[in-house]
């Protein structure tokens, strides 16, 4: 493997960590075993599991983001709330969901979470911001048009992840399709 | 302290260790450091680790299901549904919310935490499914109702808990408020 299938080998191993078992039981030591390999594989790149943790999430966010703003070109108002939502929720993602939670339960206890988790919140809250601007005509209370927006992913988030029954596509767009009418983000448009 | 008030701090030292750092951060050591005490405190009741997290779960599980179906005494239909999802996201329960979103993550790789998330989701969802039968009309769908609900319900507890930033009672109730219309349970009643 050269440097760049083994950083990619040695995320993967955290992220399949912090799914299964939360941030607390990412250690240098159970990210070795996960690779089958030894610790001084993990410790010739990362001299601490913090550097390997901000190494890791911070490569995570820095991805959706990326990916999210290129899905969103061109996107404005309505068009953009709508794909902003049904990026995060329609899409086969149970894996992000689950690391998204992780990092949202490890961020209680450990700052460099909690750094990764507010710089994702400010980027997406920053597109939310923006976008609701862009509504023709302006919401008058775009706080809470945002709350709205807000509850709505996460619950669908960890709805999906919470139980074992399958949420697939369909059932994801029904909950998504009726809870977006109130925020005015219904196909139909904003509700009378 | 007597047996009774040792199991409460024992208790205690466990949810508080598990909100911050996760379950999987939860150990006998762990523990009795939070308490301040030596190992054997906590091994003179808890002969492991596994019987240690079981007790605990299974105790917050049931004294929360205890306490909502006391809350639920003589209300039907909208109002005992309403009832649910105010009970859930309305009281200051940030530390129940971040435990159970501990619960949540742990259940990944912890056949235990499965066991007993399971538990409590088997009795959410045979509480709503009752009061929604007691709807009237009946709602043609009830399924995609209890779909609407758990979404509402689990968003409002991540969103409270994932910022920094303060979701008050004021900030709950006028999400809650507005999502829940299009769930049939708006306070004027389900929508035309």
């Amino acid at each position: 493997m050269d440097r760049s299938e083994r950083l990619d080998a040695i995320s993967a191993a955290v992220e399949s960590v912090a799914r299964s078992h939360g941030f607390s039981a990412v250690t240098i030591r159970r990210v070795a075993d996960e690779l089958g390999a030894s610790t001084t594989v993990v410790t010739h790149y990362f001299s601490s599991r913090s550097a390997l943790v901000c190494h890791v999430v911070g490569r995570v966010v820095s991805a959706r983001t990326d990916e999210l703003d290129a899905h969103l070109e061109g996107l404005r108002g309505r068009a953009a709330l709508r794909a902003m939502a049904g990026w995060v929720v329609l899409r086969p993602s149970d894996d992000l969901h689950r690391l998204w939670l992780a990092i949202v339960v490890g961020a209680a206890g450990d700052d460099l979470l909690r750094t990764e988790l507010d710089r994702f919140n400010r980027w997406w809250d920053e597109r939310v911001e923006r976008h609701l601007a862009e509504l023709d005509p302006p919401d008058a209370d775009p706080g809470t048009l945002a709350d709205l927006l807000d509850v709505v992913v996460a619950g669908l988030v960890v709805a999906g992840v919470e139980t074992d029954a399958l949420w697939d596509h369909d059932r994801r767009r029904a909950v998504l399709d009726r809870l977006l009418v109130p925020i005015g983000l219904g196909e139909e448009g904003p509700p009378p």
